[in-house]
């Protein structure tokens, strides 16, 4: 079996033992004679299946009580628009959207088709290359929520503390950060993510949403509205069952590696390894701003288009792969996510310094 | 490793040279060095296996090219909403909705929040026992579709022969039938299905549409437009990658195994041996009017619950599993998709048999 290092930005790589637990349990799961994926959703295996992602997710992220774990599907794109239809207009018609990169951006977009969206901070005229300020008054009128992207995917950037909202909820998209560092839940009125980086499958969608926020409007269709997710155990009908099966791997292969602290610390040394070096090379420069970079995607550049090309190139012949930088960026993005191992980002540094050298 | 026969109505029994070629390129796709599950969705690599998986599907299905083949997410229940979103109110804002079942009716009064639904036949005072017959006089005023449920999975009934609708557009819920039988493609002019009973596993659904009624209506947001499903094929944001490669295995082993015809044909005997066995019992009656059989899904009863209840135990025991009928019609189901093998059906004839001796 070839493995490589895969730094692509979603779908990504996974946990091997998780992968290898999941081919050993393909044809037949734990003497059920069946594999997960055809087992019914209503049967006792699967409850318990789905029961214990959920109990794993709740533990490793500290979710409080009064907070559901909703499993949905259609990515955070689907969120863009279910967002707004559950909460855009619940109280106050206001929802402000900070604008922090591309996906940020589509988010506010799709808002407005529900209600009035204020915009009061944008990074996008300098191409969303840090996460832009907020004081609290820009936040003085009552709204129904405050969106932020906790990550931005694209240009590699974090949101290193929250906006003061004055107690405004706030909905954060963290499909590409979630897990990889300790937050406190409280903070949020609503998390949603897209599974395909640190959970598992794409085309499971978690929701993290404060019970007080379900069901506040009326009239939405059933698989789009949260409190229909949360009255029905997330079966209202049929959900990803393998992707949640693999969800619940994940979280149990994270627990077992001591949870979200010792993540949250292996991130931040493979990060820096990255950014450390980046910051002392002549060749490399990364795109971010110091203040605003990314654990989770480290972008970076030579200046020259044609290098990034060869380094991409020669990268991938050394089993490096999936680096090249997302088209509105150019140049070269590691994502090292959770499953990520550090001698992958090792791996990665070192082959930086030996192209930097033979390219001064 | 143990194997049993599942019986399940969905998420149901796969193909097992399927699930063993999945674990078997789990950790390492095709000297990838990755698993399908860890691949960027805009890789080479993936295109291909998207690509495939539809090409086989058009194959199988003998798809006209003026008909696009969307992967979408939320199973039929999303569609429920979608078709209407995307179709009713196109040109005349009606649309007739036959109520076969607990899913058609469920997408009827769903319709209803999208516009004008007029309900021309049901047989729900029936229990949903039969096929509601319609004539051409039903459809009189132009609308934009007659929704059917080709298949109805709880009751176990199945269209026998298409609705006579005058031209109007034919929408149809395949989702227990999609590949059992050959069907002519051009006669509709959108089918749905659900992954998880003939095509693969739960999280992914297809739709089958004609081109022209694509894109009619304005303003839907992008992930329930089909317009923008088929505009980035199918990739507007992640779809679930996982999903649509063991969908694009299922295809190729039923190519191998001789396509739709052969699979129709074995259907037919799978079905026959229950039915015919059925009709000659003293202990057992089949639930659905003869003239309205699935092929799909075999429903059946003694009349007595606690004989009911000591059948389904007693299978269990033999290795036949999930054979409880659906709370709505009780007594036993025994759904027997493409991938239920002759050996599985003659092992539950026989224990049948059996069972009726021992307890007459």
């Amino acid at each position: 079996m070839k493995r490589v290092y895969n730094f692509a930005a979603g779908p990504s790589t996974l946990p091997l033992p998780v992968l290898e637990q999941a081919a050993a349990e393909m044809c037949d799961y734990r003497g059920t004679g069946m594999s997960v994926m055809e087992m019914s959703h209503r049967s006792k295996v699967y409850q318990d299946i789905i029961d214990e992602a959920e109990a794993c997710l709740r533990e490793l992220m500290g979710i409080p009580e009064n907070y559901k774990v909703l499993f949905l599907q259609g990515g955070a794109s689907l969120q863009f628009d279910m967002v707004p239809m559950n909460l855009l207009g619940a109280e106050h018609d206001l929802a402000y959207y900070i604008v922090s990169g591309s996906f940020a951006k589509k988010a506010a977009a799709e808002a407005k088709r529900f209600g009035n969206v204020i915009i009061p901070a944008s990074s996008q005229e300098y191409k969303f290359s840090f996460i832009p300020e907020t004081t609290p008054e820009m936040f003085k009128t009552l709204a129904d929520y405050v969106h932020i992207t906790s990550n931005n995917t694209i240009y590699g950037t974090r949101y290193a503390k929250l906006p003061e909202t004055g107690g405004i909820p706030i909905v954060s998209d963290m499909s590409s950060c979630i897990l990889s560092e300790q937050i406190d839940v409280s903070d949020y009125g609503l998390i949603y993510a897209g599974a395909q980086k640190n959970i598992g499958p794409a085309g499971l969608t978690i929701v993290i949403v404060r019970e007080d926020l379900i069901g506040r409007k009326e009239d939405i269709p059933p698989m789009l509205d949260y409190k229909v997710y949360a009255e029905n155990g997330s079966m209202y009908n049929t959900p990803p069952t393998y992707g949640i099966y693999l969800a619940g791997l994940v979280f149990k292969n994270l627990k077992e590696n001591g949870g979200v602290a010792a993540m949250e610390e292996r991130n931040k040394k493979k990060a820096a390894l990255l950014y450390d070096y980046l910051d002392q090379s002549r060749l490399f420069k990364g795109c971010a701003r110091k203040d605003s970079r990314s654990l989770m995607n480290v972008t970076f550049v030579t200046g020259n288009e044609e290098l990034d090309k060869k380094f991409c190139a020669e990268a991938a012949e050394q089993g490096i792969v999936n680096i090249k930088g997302h088209r509105s960026v150019g140049g070269m993005r590691a994502s090292i996510y959770n499953a990520m191992s550090m001698e992958g980002v090792q791996a990665l540094a070192d082959f930086m310094e030996k192209f930097e050298k033979e390219n001064q």
